[in-house]
């Protein structure tokens, strides 16, 4: 259900296909809607839910940043980075239109992220806005998603140590995950203790769902995943599988699953919905 | 001054080159920092004494629209768009660096400039902060400066009309010059008034700049200009030169300043900063 709302969201604030430049639009949407498991929207209402914020304003925060997560996707398969064809089941950015229309759908969507934070009600106060806004910059930005994204770039063919892998994930992944419930939790005003503990939590479900990302590559085929697989292996990209093996990665993500949890038992608020998230994050892979 | 201000404020919102991930860092402050003519911070500037801003609120917001524009350069000079290896006297940043980390490098300035705008004071009331990052964020997205970058990709090679090439350089370079003014009179507390009327100037200057580009363009040489001289015509694209011919583009030139002028001569602010800016901008030709 959080899936089909925020792909409506998202359908009523991308510019339409309509709208010159149309070209660029068609592309947007194309990269943006239709699918997707809008995992990071669906944190973000959880989050929301938990300080009973209004449904309405999480829309905006949740299509904030799952348009920043559709723009590292789009930049991220460029010839340039990770040179992938296959994202969601159907060609990629760059080779259903080209490499430069790729290059400024990513830039243009992560405008949008910021226009639609800034300009439609999503929090309690202006104020709070303005931090949401430096929340979701921070983790989009070098010393977050974009930064995890140039280690994981100086790692290929490198022996890291699961400390510096951890690092690169935290960066990569982590960041935006915890955006999304920290910013779900901001939208309903959260004060600062429950935004600690969900902070808390979502640093080990952010670890988590990378732990997650790695077995899937590592197990899943392409059919199923609807990207690549394999594809750290073929690129020689340290993971959790490649360093730890099968067996201890699904035994890491069985205590962040514990982790999380227990994150969640000090927390004052109604974590039902998190924690069912969390477990649903897991047993995508079990 | 300004310039030299605004190297100075950009040097301290840009991560230091030795925070990790050191290489992307090294890249953004390459990128952004060392040189440029800082237009957009001058009007930005400029518009702000107009309204009486506080100078130090204007720096912020004058970095934000100059990073902005240095991400997009950063962009514009890769292979899969105008495939210049030159910029600003030096090599751009995919040639200093490598395509990947330009990438990143684009995306992670373009974060920062909204960072900055939402994390630091910038505007007398968080209500006004919110505005400007919705004015930024429209000049800067699909609908503004990615847009007119967008039209300007499926220009190449075709016969457009005078209105064509208007249009797409009111989105291309227009829109983030307009938001530059716009945002120095903002952080000013301007009023609807004087936001209308400085809006009518910058729309008047953000076109007067580009047909200046095309002349420089076509009669510069590389080396005074810093970037590949000529590269227009080289790669086909319309240009005001290429429509007008050289003597018709100067005198269009020059009736776009007293345009400008004439714009400023309603506003009761005091203009003497942006009157004195504009001929900056036409006396880079002649």
């Amino acid at each position: 259900m959080i899936q089909r709302r925020t792909e409506a969201a998202l359908e009523r604030c991308l510019p339409p296909a309509t709208t010159a430049p149309t070209r660029l639009h068609a592309a947007m949407r194309y990269s943006a809607l239709g699918g997707g498991k809008r995992i990071r929207p669906l944190l973000c209402h959880a989050a929301g839910e938990a300080i009973k914020a209004d449904p309405r304003l999480i829309d905006v925060t949740a299509c904030a940043v799952e348009l920043i997560h559709a723009y590292s996707l789009v930049h991220d398969d460029l010839p340039a980075m990770d040179n992938d064809v296959l994202r969601r089941g159907r060609p990629t950015c760059h080779v259903e239109y080209d490499e430069a229309t790729a290059l400024l759908v990513g830039d243009a969507l992560q405008t949008l992220a910021f226009q639609l934070l800034a300009e439609q009600p999503a929090a309690p106060s202006p104020e709070r806005q303005l931090l949401m806004l430096t929340v979701l910059a921070q983790a989009a930005g070098s010393r977050g998603m974009a930064g995890g994204q140039a280690i994981d770039l100086a790692a290929v063919g490198l022996a890291l140590s699961i400390e510096e892998l951890e690092f690169m994930h935290i960066h990569k992944t982590g960041a935006l995950i915890r955006a999304a419930v920290l910013l779900g939790a901001h939208a309903g005003g959260a004060d600062e203790a429950a935004l600690q503990t969900l902070g808390h939590y979502a640093n080990r479900a952010g670890l988590l769902f990378q732990v997650v990302d790695d077995i899937l590559d590592a197990e899943g085929s392409t059919v199923t995943l609807g990207k690549t697989a394999g594809k750290d292996a073929a690129q020689d990209k340290p993971t959790y599988v490649s360093m730890l093996g099968l067996t201890r990665a699904k035994e890491l993500a069985a205590r962040l699953r514990a982790e999380a949890h227990a994150a969640l038992d000090v927390c004052q608020a109604d974590t039902v919905r998190l924690r069912a998230l969390t477990d649903y994050i897991v047993d995508r892979t079990f």
